[in-house]
């Protein structure tokens, strides 16, 4: 029962019992254990902590206890208190964060949040690369290659392979010094501006996200992609883990910021499930 | 395409398909427009902002603002800070807040946050008692009137009502007033020691959630129904709204909350998947 996640689960159960044994419909609607087992939830979040990845300018994470131990009542105890950037470790930009009068972290609609979604891997050229742009081509391939378009709806995840760098500074974001003199050497592989116009002309899409500190790439001064993807109240997932897991397309991804009312971003908990 | 929760979708579609057009499945498995609108999502969470519900001794929530309007480099770009104690607003309780060696919030299973839910209304006695305590009569009569045991693997939801309150303290959580003096002001209902014994040792449930401040009701000084559910790694949802629009079975709840290496609990957000 370890791997139950509830809801897929019972989809490709009801659909075997649709294609496979349609004269006993009833019996072959409930899960069979071997194949309940046969899916998965993959956490694409990295955790909170003191190696959280923030921008070179940024507030880091700082968790303080308040209290860990027995109390005087008998029972234990333990409480934190905790301060962060709404944009570090694995967390959602709001349209707000680069459009003015954008929906805030509070106003996305769920429906934007949770629903299927497709994978684009360019790790090959991005590992060779650190300042790789993730082009039209690497959208018109996959589409090529999975023999459809991007359907509409989708949630696009965008897999650079920088993940696995995480949390060594000098190789995820390109330097570990901080502060506004470190912005210049920042190095890690983005969404190209043209790519992103063509996504948000082209296709239909509900959200993205990558796997490394920003959608827009590390030497981009304007923040282009941010802007174009926003200012459409396309949402976009940053810091993003274990892309490596999902296939490239038929999963789903159910990703839940933290509900900061008037917030340009938060940290978000963002899952994936499938098959195995 | 409003209300597209597309697990859920599929399951309720594929379960028609199978049940009331068999002879033509392979057209019936793709949604139509009207059954997709009978879908929705609803969100069990308040949001984080001043008037934020925390305990009367806790660190309440604040949100700084970085930056707000238009850049040098000619875009428009807003940023905040926050700090807030783990526990406050819609939070979980993960194990180890109440049991020495428990589960961090880090380390609690998906699978025990994302599945099937029930809920159980007791808003009728609670609202009349602020001191009501959820007891093992309202679980009995819950299964009589369902006539079914609560089904192994839930996640179990608790309606006091008191949600409606929120975020007036004086009625929410019996005072408006902080600090350790506070504590023996605090009135809102709770779940009984007795029910949380019966719960752990009778059925087998993945974890709770109630709309009040804890699980534990006011006036507790032990927190024994804390101790016995985190005692046996079910996390505890609290400070949930919106249970109203729940029916008493038949949703999926889907809890994911800021993943705190460590932590005692976290901001949590919580969304149910229901057929309307």
């Amino acid at each position: 029962m370890k791997n139950y996640p509830a809801g897929l689960v019972l989809v490709f159960l009801i659909l075997l019992s649709c294609t496979e044994s349609n004269q006993h419909q009833k019996e072959s609607i409930l899960p069979k254990t071997e194949q309940i087992e046969s899916f998965k939830i993959i956490d694409l979040s990295h955790d909170y902590s003191k190696e959280t990845i923030y921008w070179v300018t940024a507030k880091q994470f700082e968790l303080d206890t308040v209290y860990m131990g027995e109390t005087e009542q008998g029972f234990y105890y333990s409480a934190n208190n905790f301060s962060t950037a709404e944009h570090g470790g694995t967390h959602i930009d709001a349209p707000i964060h680069f459009a003015k009068g954008g929906q805030t972290v509070d106003e996305i609609p769920l429906e934007k949040l949770i629903g299927p979604a497709i994978k684009i891997d360019v790790s090959e050229k991005a590992i060779q690369d650190v300042d790789y742009l993730i082009g039209i081509e690497d959208f018109v391939n996959w589409e090529a290659q999975q023999q459809m378009t991007i359907p509409e709806g989708s949630i696009v995840l965008l897999q650079t392979g920088h993940s696995t760098y995480y949390p060594l500074k000098e190789k995820y974001l390109g330097t570990d010094q901080r502060g506004a003199e470190a912005i210049a050497l920042l190095h890690f592989p983005g969404l190209s501006a043209e790519a992103a116009s063509w996504l948000v002309e082209k296709r239909n899409i509900n959200a993205i996200g990558i796997d490394t500190p920003s959608i827009d790439y590390g030497q981009s001064q304007d923040f282009k992609s941010h802007v174009i993807l926003l200012s459409k109240n396309i949402p976009a997932f940053e810091n993003l883990t274990h892309l490596d897991q999902l296939p490239n397309k038929d999963f789903e991804v159910i990703a839940l910021p933290m509900k900061i009312k008037g917030g340009s971003g938060a940290p978000l908990r963002i899952v994936a499930m499938l098959k195995e």
